[in-house]
């Protein structure tokens, strides 16, 4: 019997650790990236929250295993933008042509940052000074220069969270849940670096929900002397040899706030990635490209099948904002619906 | 062949949820409840967050799967006190003599929930005014008599959160995670059932990080008007006709604030379970016993398989606080590792 093939869109976290665990099974995995590389954001963050691990560790650990199955085939640089169910089997579209086949699909095309020049008051990409929290990490990781003087060994720092998330502005009210905890690793990665630095997090609530987070908090503030602000940065406006100014309110000290930085961070959350260019005929999905909306599963909070429709599977952060073992867990899980989906259980 | 046998410890979600996967896998699965009853906590809890689903719903329709399938045998009422391995195999061990055997074993016994009565300044067990989220839900659940009179249609009503969690004094820093979310369902519920009612909320940050969370908690405030007020309350204290007088200081306005209630109900977070009884040998488990800890499975955050020694798999809320998609996800993946440990891919 001819083995039963998955397609599997995306090789970032969600979708290596589907083609992992469905090669496991013992299906065959087409595995389609869109980039030239796989890994997604993975690919470019430094550390991982809380453990402070490279991210890196993670990232060759699952390709290896992707790399020495002999049931998975990567592709990279194919932008997969249509689906077509033929009876029981997917098409795969390229550029109107089919790309290949499969008894079932799972979508794990992942999330976009948040763009941090849309919160213009926050001067990104006007002030050298102001970078998001995703160019922070190709800082560390590659030893990029720091955007302030090189002899500056002090430097004040702010971290501004809530980027994009639970903003209504922005048409994103939802909490993008990685950037409250990627704050506090963050500081404590500058406090390493720059041992005499200032660093302030400006925040709503201090959402510490995972296993060792509340702890790594304190560790900021104890440890490492991280300033903690309640309080939403008005604006940031320069301030004379490329530093940066801030008003804030803060709301525990009910007192007006203004400081002078050398460098301010924007906490990106997550935001919808499911490809615009989505083909007519993938109704299941050109709903959500249309909208720039997270993929909803009907009754995911309660543990329903990860499909969007028989044999159409959704992974990982596409279905909305969530952390790296949140991924993986949820990537098996889905592997194991798609299982009992081919093998007529489900 | 002989089907390999599984035994699960314990019957909540994440058992349930382990034993219809592994059984839909092939495996046999031997599901040992210590209760009367299967269902855990699941089945004292009224409605879900965030939907407002009702929580026998999907105990049923997990119960469901369960005794449908042939390959699970459930047995309750059956305190499994210590594990002994012997060679690849397992024996379950309830009060001193072999309960039964199996190839691997998954340890899924929950949690337990904070004590409210420890936090003794809230005076629950004292003041009859006074009691726990658990306590509110069963309310609910069975439509029990309210702790004030009956005639009241316009209650003054507290929710406190983090009662036990984010605690130094109480020895649990780490935060519950799914306090805040039920505090805002049950402020909704309360709301509903008595429209008349003023809700108070008394938190120290709003963890809102989960799908729907932020939306569900802007409803609160918007629909239903509950008020969100940032501080720790210091105590509680009888105040005539069985209320209960409040201090707290209002953070965010900066003063004190006293205030007269009809209830207060004390938003317990999840501590650990791992049974105390837990014999010598099974020596992974006695450690966590003994300290009252959460399980750690090595390398957990980025997805490490779930268990803490080959053949000994733990899933859901007894390795940490975990909402139930979280749990039922956890159940899943945990089921995909044991299958790769028994065919020998892990």
């Amino acid at each position: 019997m001819t083995k039963q093939k998955v397609a599997i869109i995306g090789a970032g976290p969600a979708g290596l650790q589907s083609a992992v665990s469905l090669a496991e099974l013992g299906y065959e995995v087409d595995l389609y990236e869109k980039k030239s590389r796989p890994g997604g954001h993975l690919a470019e963050w430094h550390v991982l929250f809380p453990d402070m691990q490279p991210a890196g560790e993670l990232l060759d650990s699952l390709m290896q295993k992707v790399l020495a199955h002999p049931q998975i085939r990567l592709e990279t640089g194919v932008n997969i933008s249509g689906l077509e169910q033929a009876g029981k089997s997917w098409q795969l579209i390229q550029s109107d042509s089919v790309r290949g086949e499969a008894d079932a699909v799972v979508l794990a095309s992942g999330f976009k940052l948040f763009e941090a020049s849309k919160k213009e008051e926050y001067g990104h990409g006007i002030y050298p000074a102001v970078i998001s929290s995703a160019e922070l990490e190709t800082i560390f990781i590659r030893e990029k220069e720091w955007p302030f003087e090189k002899t500056n060994k002090s430097p004040k720092i702010g971290l501004v969270h809530c980027v994009g998330s639970r903003d209504a502005k922005c048409g994103n009210l939802y909490c993008s849940k990685a950037c409250c905890i990627t704050a506090v690793k963050q500081a404590i990665e500058l406090k390493k670096t720059f041992p005499a630095s200032e660093v302030y997090c400006f925040y709503m609530d201090m959402r510490m929900f995972g296993l060792g987070y509340e702890e790594l908090y304190h560790k900021a503030q104890l440890d490492y002397k991280v300033q903690f602000i309640r309080g939403r940065l008005s604006e940031a406006s320069p301030s004379g040899a490329g530093r940066i100014q801030v008003k804030a309110e803060d709301t525990l000290m009910g007192r007006p706030l203004k400081l002078t930085l050398d460098m301010l961070v924007l906490m990106v959350g997550m935001t919808a990635s499911v490809s615009p260019e989505v083909k007519e005929n993938t109704v299941e999905l050109k709903e959500y490209a249309n909208k720039g909306e997270f993929v909803k599963i009907p009754g995911a909070v309660i543990g329903a099948a990860q499909w969007l429709k028989p044999g159409l599977f959704v992974a990982g952060a596409c279905k909305g904002p969530a952390t790296l073992p949140e991924v993986l867990n949820d990537a098996r899980a889905t592997a194991l619906d798609l299982r009992n989906y081919l093998s007529g259980v489900l």
